[in-house]
């Protein structure tokens, strides 16, 4: 029997804000401290690790967290999702984005289909698809290959699909797989549109429609900005549009596409990664074989994250920790910094997926509570965030908890030694000497120079960035996100906060405004 | 006579905390809403104007901010800073910036020299320097014309020149200026080199070593990867390479350069945009005269930002809100959100510009302040983030401040027309109804569609991103931290806080480590 409650009515909860707090610097000293940095470990998919010992937590601290995993029944919660319930309840909708990838439980029927079936249909579809583009069989009108895909999606449609090929986009050129450069069109702001379309050769183009309801007003809009320039240009849209999009929109049935690939209400866009929605674009861009390995570490995050032990389930200990620092230490926000240049926007499509998700006031049932919920969410690449926003992590008067992700190689191989080191071992070097710095901290007589420390962070560690530990990442940030919400009793799959945005947007270009509106679309000439 | 002092001991600051606080839902509504939106305007350079009429401030506030700004001396500590007094004290350096796009008081001699004069010199030199690329009299060893050019450098050589070449990549497409690419990396990741010199034509390439001391970690490693690459494609280095840097700097006068052009130490990293670090990017790409236009844009916020009262000064108006929200409601970040796809970059120039300069917890003097400093900054462009992390925004549990960016015209001036209207005036009607949609909310029985309202924002309105206006809102942000830091009584010019990172980061190269460093060292097989 599954209890929805809110966090502050959990015993366990109540228990762990008792526990003493952590002092890092005097926990992380001398041998002790490198004894704890290589005990406290998650293992993760595509032999990853979670490194938690740089987080303001013991073993006292880590039993509670366990404690609430468990009156929190996460591990419950987690079986409930994936076996198809509706467990997003304020569009009365099933969650099922974990079946484009695996699955983990009993066979989910839903609209009359066995759903697993189903995304696996979509996904073979898609596979013969991007094979019959690559090996010539499928042309633009002059009987030449298409060397381009560029998607046209915002949002969902759009972040995760980008922050997935930019991680892929170097490993992909020094693997010797197959490469179609790939580009996004997202904003409604033409200028968008434009500079895309000047950057690329039109004739050699595949566009991506992506909107799962067919009706996105960015996307239509920019939809008809391609097909004029196609039209301008002498091309025939029809050939060099396909379109993803549900079974039920007015997209899916055209003529106007090449082809149409479909997803359903039962994956929300911020996790529509490994849908089609992720799925046309990276296996045009790399080949259906790269993305099913991307798959592949998605399902083994997916697997692990079925445990009810936080000690062997990297997601949920890292949601436990997260919410521990937002509710019980009452830290703001929470930066994700990877360094991997490949994950420059990875950043970005965390950002949505959480602050999205949980970004929320009231609980599943529509009372408010009285508990921050998610966090800000930001980050840039290191080293490149050690020459700008670092300086407030580590002496501002907030604390920022920390997320970082290291790899022991770099993508592509390729590297230069200076000094005695590698450029990845610098990269490296700096990663682990940013933490022991932001935990440790340092006395000087000069305040100016001093480091008070005690500033949390952990590390996810894997061998390279590929498209398995892509995946593996991807999932691991769903299923944090999704912990966290079972955590604060929210429902993490709905988004009511965009609806008023939209509904006056709409009033502005009908001219139906007064007061504070009007005079805004005045001003901006409307 | 100048006083410095922390924010919480003016009178003026305790007077504000005792004021009433604003209910925006009800100042905006009606016909008064309207109003108060047009008659909260401050007006800005290159046409453009600040607009906080949706901010939590009434006239009693207002007038709160003004007698705070005089307490604090803004005016006259801006003067202070523009005549060349040393007020970058932890480092004793004077902060001229400024100088580098005009001159706003009486002439600031240095290093036995008129710095007005000798960042003219640079630009000068500069600008001569890309006229004779592009008019082809610089030429490669085969005797061909340059194509591209790439930036090498990080943190201010990096986030500031590529967010403002961004900006204007499109408007210069479609202005007819001279246009070369220009491409940057960044990162000690091997694989951010790698990457741009895959995608640039290396033959054709010129490269811009921008560092300061010429010691910078990752530029260094960065130049000798190009070097490899250049001489491994037979070319001649020191006929591909300028450099940027100090006057007293290893790299000023070395053969290895085509050419080099000076900044010195009174121009930090984020405030370097305006100078020969930007300077010679920007001139190449675009032509000296865009450089030049950009720089007046500059100049004239500079010149407005000398104005006593804040309601004719936006940078200091801006700067006294953001300190009202974070210090009397408390408020923990700031978004930054541009609807323009052309300033995509922008807020991570901020993100640092921000962070890096007021993320501090001691005084000038080196006292621990008991107030919050910088917030959190971060911001993606709309629509984009509406359909991203603008849920948070609108619904989440802590209240962020925002601060939109809207402009009347696109930048191509290539527009499509849907529904009865063109993606530009979308693009507009979406950001004046957020604005309205933070501040006014809506009522409904079902909670979780219950918009709470009272989120504040301000919007900086323009005619159209031209370099002008660029160069216009660089200048307002670097100068609306500026006085921020006086506000809280900061040295906004230095970053002690990066300083402990790097030395531990050389530790762990020279495996002089031990404890958790160690741990962390080997977990990385470094």
């Amino acid at each position: 029997m599954i209890n929805w409650k809110n966090l502050d009515t959990l015993r366990s909860f109540e228990a762990l804000k008792r526990e003493e707090k952590v002092n890092l610097a005097s926990v992380l000293a001398g041998s002790e401290g490198g004894k704890r940095i290589k005990e406290c470990c998650v293992p993760m998919a595509a032999g990853m690790n979670y490194y938690y010992g740089a987080k303001q937590v013991n073993g006292r601290i880590v039993e509670g967290l366990k404690a609430l995993a468990a009156e929190a029944q996460l591990a419950e919660k987690f079986r409930e999702l994936y076996e198809g319930a509706v467990i997003n309840t304020g569009e009365g909708r099933r969650v099922l984005h974990q079946l484009t990838r695996g699955q983990l439980g009993k066979d989910v029927e839903a609209d009359g289909v066995n759903k697993r079936a189903f995304y696996l249909e979509q996904q073979k579809k898609i596979a013969e698809f991007a094979v019959r583009v690559h090996e010539g069989k499928i042309l633009n009108e002059k009987g030449e290959r298409f060397t381009t895909a560029v998607q046209i999606g915002i949002g969902g449609s759009d972040l995760g699909p980008r922050a997935m090929y930019l991680a892929l986009e170097n490993w992909a050129e020094h693997s010797g797989c197959f490469r179609m450069e790939a580009r996004f069109i997202s904003n409604v702001d033409p200028d968008d549109a434009v500079g895309v379309l000047n950057a690329v050769d039109l004739a050699h183009s595949l566009f991506i429609l992506v909107s799962k309801s067919g009706t996105t007003l960015e996307t239509l809009t920019n939809e008809a900005f391609v097909r004029n320039a196609l039209e301008k240009a002498g091309l025939d849209p029809s050939r060099h549009m396909i379109a993803v999009t549900s079974e039920t929109s007015p997209l899916a049935r055209s003529s106007d596409y090449l082809a149409a690939f479909f997803m359903d209400d039962y994956i929300g866009g911020r996790y529509s990664s490994t849908s089609a929605v992720g799925g046309a674009v990276l296996s045009l861009a790399f080949g259906p074989e790269v993305f099913d390995r991307f798959l592949a570490g998605a399902a083994e995050t997916d697997r692990l994250s079925t445990n009810a032990d936080p000690q062997q389930n990297a997601a949920m200990m890292d949601a436990l920790i997260g919410v521990y620092e937002r509710n019980v230490l009452g830290y703001p926000a929470t930066a994700v910094l990877p360094y991997s240049q490949a994950l420059n926007r990875f950043p970005a499509h965390l950002q949505q997926l959480d602050m999205e998700s949980n970004g929320k006031s009231v609980n599943r049932f529509g009372e408010k509570v009285s508990y921050a919920t998610g966090p800000v969410i930001f980050g840039e690449p290191g080293t490149n965030g050690q020459h700008s926003f670092y300086q407030l992590l580590h002496q501002g008067t907030d604390i920022i908890p920390l997320q970082f992700i290291g790899f022991k190689k770099n993508q592509t191989g390729v590297d230069v030694d200076i000094q005695g080191s590698s450029s990845q071992q610098k990269l490296c070097a700096n990663v682990a000497a940013q933490m022991v710095a932001f935990a440790c901290g340092k006395e000087d007589e000069n305040a100016n120079k001093r480091f008070e420390g005690n500033r949390p962070s952990s590390i996810i560690i894997g061998d390279q960035l590929t498209p398995e530990a892509l995946g593996a990442l991807l999932a691991h940030f769903e299923n944090k996100v999704m912990f966290q919400g079972f955590l604060w009793n929210l429902n993490s799959f709905d988004q009511e906060g965009v609806q008023l945005g939209k509904v006056l947007a709409k009033k502005v270009l009908a001219h139906q405004t007064d007061g504070a509106l009007e005079a805004l679309s005045s001003l901006l000439e409307i």
